[in-house]
């Protein structure tokens, strides 16, 4: 399979990716839908007389929900009929005026937000965090809580500050509790951290309240997958958190990737879930593979330095599929919107340089993470950009999800 | 002041209060924006006419969002316009055929949720509330947390889950631990309950990422208020909330009732804030009064049996002002989005039949609340139905919120 655009080795996008995307231009400061290829955006509004009538709003849409809502029969013909028009020899590869004004070059757009988040659901699905997590403050022996090998934990977030890679992060001020016992105080976070995730858009029609939506029907939910920063500030969370969860402590931001890579896509890089011991009640349980090879990388790279990779993990080390989330999260009826964000929560790895986060990294701050030209870190500096990377890969083909990136800005002083 | 539209002896609607809601009509579907007064919904973009240009999208739109949007001096312009509109004399009076198309029996209206809610946020305000419960599951040396008194503990909830009045909930499904330290079993909840609640909407243009909206700053930023039904599973809850909070013991429903009181028709009912011991810090200190004395009740009413009013309660017990948990949910750099609904979290007072809950009413199910008509509950039952009412009241003068309902549907089984 060959398209007319041309495809760079190492593209994070040829022509079996072609992941979903708002994007604007200088020219045109309206939000559209493109699909990336090589070192282009296909504007998918401008070639939408290629597709069945049904699918023109959906196209000419400035968000991606829609197109989600259309349910994943729709997504398939919409991706075959995409695929063919990229192909040599196609009608599109043809008309060269049309070319001009559908294929817009990666570098002259400006991306936004792929869609309208109704709600934004972080899971806590990584064995490897959340044992980590758990031995930190809990201790080896307590390490995982009862509840964590029998339901995929997970808690609601903040969906209006989900960003898009690219917006800066602002270091919080907020309460912590230095030291046990005393008083709290009050200032700027001093525990910055980022969180390797990944997440998946929500598709088909809205459920109704009251209903849930099967294991087995649930793959037919997920419309596609970004990688994600969850950025922390642990020394808030810790004081915040009990008894009801994470609140200021992670409503600063959450940086997602702007493309979202459908699980079409994925398909060449499925892999065996992982096992699970017990087996999970069947509400949870289905036989089909939803785990996949995604290799992820964080990189930080401090004002004037160079970036270093401190952890190479993957999705593959999730205990819980995208599947038993969706599955879970409509057990007792919550009713599920397209363009909802559901995500992992942090994705380590078993081996300390597979860790997502630099709590983990510096296992709580007792050791010093190296970076290239000799600087080290617990936590986040301010300025320090972080970036977050995900692809698959094999001996023919690499499927890459781009990046999710944000510096961290300086504290706004307390007037 | 005396409006020429009749207003029963009694009413939660007098001229006085004017609350926002969206309305249809068997005859008219679309969704309206109105005011209530006495048995009427004023339709507002039948007469927007009246009112500035700058007024029109706002009262023709079909949520609330637009009008939230405007701000706290457009409220009062607004407001002052609409209550010179329904006094003897006005122009509105004059113009019967007018008042045939503008004012609608409420008997004849459906009511819908009043807003497109971007983010839902549920406190845990009412230190009655956080003690008795702390006691029930800690001991009543340490019933609150360390971190009670120093931030008003909060979560985020699921917006896609709340509903308008009268929207039936369904007993849902889920996983409980019934033995400590035995397997978890999967099942119809067993321990379904309600929770008294208040919530207000979020107005004012957007903020960004990374601005804090000050103690000061927020009281423009309260709309107005509702009363809310935060159905829970307890057991369910109880399983699945440690270490990240309540999640699909609350995602199955949450109830409002249709009516937005703005804070103007509050302003008679202004109390004293509560006494807070110690001081909070700097970013949750302010001087002027923002808590008011709104009676609060709720019903329980089994399928062909009478309601039993189980508890009154009231708002003045809430420990931090709705302005506090504006600047806490942002101190961190949160945005807000005209919409967004943030509630009280459970409404107990001091009193044992002031608890806001049947947790707190049997006591952890240690003894049986009695209804009329000899029935008793621990918990709720298939079809019982809930009614939850707020009304502020002095010697010339009440302001209701009306109620927000709902009936106890059985579980469905699992396929």
């Amino acid at each position: 399979m060959k398209s007319f655009v041309p495809v760079p080795d190492n593209s994070d996008f040829p022509i079996q990716n072609l992941p979903y995307g708002v994007f604007s231009t200088e020219a045109n400061s309206q939000h559209r839908v493109g699909v990336a290829i090589g070192e282009h955006v296909l504007d998918l509004g401008a070639v939408k007389i290629f597709y069945l009538k049904k699918y023109h709003e959906a196209l000419s849409a400035n968000v991606l929900n829609p197109l989600m809502s259309l349910g994943c029969e729709s997504w398939a013909e919409v991706r075959r009929i995409t695929q063919n028009l990229l192909l040599e020899g196609s009608a599109l590869h043809a008309n060269q005026a049309l070319q001009q004004t559908a294929l817009v070059p990666l570098s002259s757009v400006t991306m936004h937000l792929p869609a309208t988040i109704g709600d934004y659901t972080d899971f806590y699905s990584s064995i490897h965090h959340a044992t980590n997590v758990g031995i930190m403050f809990r201790g080896k022996e307590n390490a995982l809580m009862p509840n964590w090998k029998h339901l995929p934990v997970g808690y609601h977030g903040r969906a209006s500050s989900v960003v898009v890679s690219g917006t800066p992060i602002r270091r919080p001020l907020g309460q912590t509790l230095p030291v046990d016992g005393a008083d709290p105080a009050f200032g700027p976070c001093r525990l910055f951290d980022f969180e390797l995730e990944m997440a998946f858009f929500v598709g088909g029609p809205p459920t109704e309240l009251g209903d849930r939506v099967t294991v087995d029907e649930a793959a037919k939910r997920v419309f596609g997958f970004v990688v994600m920063n969850d950025w922390s500030a642990r020394d808030i969370q810790k004081w915040e958190y009990v008894p009801l969860g994470p609140f200021t402590a992670k409503n600063l931001g959450t940086t997602i990737s702007p493309w979202v890579v459908p699980v079409a896509a994925l398909e060449p890089f499925k892999v065996d879930n992982f096992p699970q011991d017990p087996k999970p009640f069947p509400y949870l349980t289905h036989e089909q593979k939803f785990n996949f090879d995604i290799k992820l990388e964080v990189d930080i790279k401090p004002a004037n330095g160079v970036a270093t990779t401190v952890c190479r993990s993957n999705y593959r080390n999730l205990y819980w599929t995208a599947l038993q989330q969706i599955a879970h999260h409509t057990v007792t009826g919550c009713n599920l919107k397209p363009g909802d964000l559901m995500a992992s929560g942090t994705i380590s790895g078993d081996a300390a340089d597979s860790f997502g986060s630099m709590l983990e990294l510096s296992w709580k701050g007792t050791k010093q993470v190296q970076l290239l030209g000799g600087e080290s870190r617990k936590f986040l500096q301010d300025n320090d950009e972080v970036t977050i990377r995900g692809f698959c890969r094999n001996d023919e083909l690499r499927i890459g999800f781009g990046s999710a990136s944000g510096v961290v800005l300086p504290a706004k002083p307390f007037e």
